[in-house]
């Protein structure tokens, strides 16, 4: 799943990682940094996987305030 | 782009994941944390595109001995 900071909400990492990449000379805008977690779950179907990890992201992986999440499900 | 420990690369911050997750009564396994970065880029075709960010990735946001990383062009 990917959990990244809400449009709005100040990133500063993402700032300081813009910063940085200016210094080194490349021309960038709009960075923002989040997570990206993966995981196995046990699921009999890749809807059952994803109503897991929606529920593990709303429970402790994503701050609701702050962070939006995607869950993508493989194999 | 993500950027993610590679295998092998013991994950603290996976590990954590992982058990909390447990502790919350999921069936989880191989939990792993990385980041991802979206940020804008100028360039005239997305094969120039990605090039950048791959520079960006070498040069300062993956760590090449235990990170390994993907980019994603859009739009």
């Amino acid at each position: 799943m990917l959990v990244r900071p809400k449009q709005g909400i100040l990133d500063p990492q993402g700032a300081a990682v813009e910063t940085a990449l200016e210094h080194l000379g490349f021309s960038v805008s709009g960075a923002r940094v989040g997570k990206v977690v993966d995981l196995e779950v046990e699921a009999s179907t890749s809807d059952d996987a994803r109503a897991q990890v929606e529920k593990m992201c709303e429970q402790l992986l994503a701050n609701p305030l702050m962070e939006s999440y995607e869950v993508e499900i493989h194999g």
